[in-house]
């Protein structure tokens, strides 16, 4: 969308000035640093691409950082929310794993934009490095229920817990590369491809048909 | 690395000029890139950050362009070679999907800067551009391979080989996030796990025990 585009289509908003509500500003900005990059993107260029000046940014946010605190945060709360209701899943670990595998991907389907800064960050900030961190905490989780699967019998014992861990996470965010909103597979479809592959590649060795 | 500690290592080399030879130049630059983002790091910076003048990094490459090029190009050949070699291999469709994922790992593994750079294109120059085409065509052929193995009937043929074909390639690349050489497994014991983990997820209904 060319700045133009977007003033058109948007309504006067906010604290009484025309223009950019706040979760506007931020919206663009996250779309602005995936695009660009977080740290070639100034408060400047920001800016210019919406097409205000750079005083109206900060009458909404008062840093760059804050806008990636935020948006990241948004990503990690709800992902963290699916990773403790999976816990409480019954149904078993198993069971867990899906609903964690599933849900991760509702979220990422949701906040796409969000998930991709998240998952491009590099760690040259404290706001970064906290998030990081917090991303790190959700793949421990993923870990441990592999773990806690496996111990139950409930998945093949046999792979390293650390590996199949990350690679689901892996395979979960490689969508933020190539899902598009209102493209040929819904959400739950991919969804339950997803699961369905990894499920089915950690099966036990047992025939179960 | 520190400045400091490369100059220390380096000897010598190049047209008689002390310092940095061409691969150094562009391989540092990658790490730069990877670290900071294509867009944000200028040749300036990256003169900095090597603790030399720009004119010497001008001695070796004309462009910034022309590093990412010659980066990507690396790992862009490599991988479309194992791609080309999968499709040569004898043994029906599912050895070659394992050869292509063992392989893809492999060139991962080995030139993992050159593919981390590769994957966080975002298509804002015209080496970008080229290089998320060929990186397309990569994807495109696992694609047409997990067709070829669902109608050889030698891998479930339930699942959309468009989301299958994705979600190999997200799962070999997600390693970019987190392997680190000389760690605890080698990229052949992540290869195995992970050509394992794909390919009983695809395995066809049949018990084969």
């Amino acid at each position: 969308m060319t700045p133009t585009s977007i003033s058109q289509a948007l309504p006067a908003t906010g604290r009484g000035r025309p223009g950019y509500s706040r979760a506007q500003v931020i919206s663009e900005a996250v779309n602005e640093f995936n695009a660009h990059g977080y740290e070639a993107t100034s408060m400047g260029t920001l800016a210019k691409r919406l097409g205000i000046t750079k005083s109206a940014i900060y009458h909404h946010v008062t840093s760059k950082e804050e806008i990636l605190q935020e948006a990241t945060d948004l990503a990690l709360t709800s992902l963290e929310e699916i990773s403790t209701e999976a816990w409480e899943q019954t149904g078993g670990p198993k069971a867990q794993l899906v609903f964690l595998i599933k849900g991760s991907i509702a979220v990422l389907c949701e906040h796409k934009a969000q998930v991709t800064l998240l998952l491009r960050l590099r760690g040259n900030s404290e706001a970064e490095l906290e998030a990081m961190k917090r991303r790190r905490k959700l793949t421990r989780a993923m870990i441990d229920l592999v773990v806690h699967a496996q111990e139950a019998g409930e998945i093949r014992p046999d792979l390293d817990a650390g590996v199949v861990g990350r690679l689901i996470f892996g395979t979960v965010n490689s969508l933020t590369d190539w899902y598009e909103a209102g493209g040929k597979l819904t959400p739950e479809e991919i969804a339950d491809t997803t699961a369905e592959l990894v499920l089915s590649g950690l099966k036990t060795a047992t025939p179960s048909t």
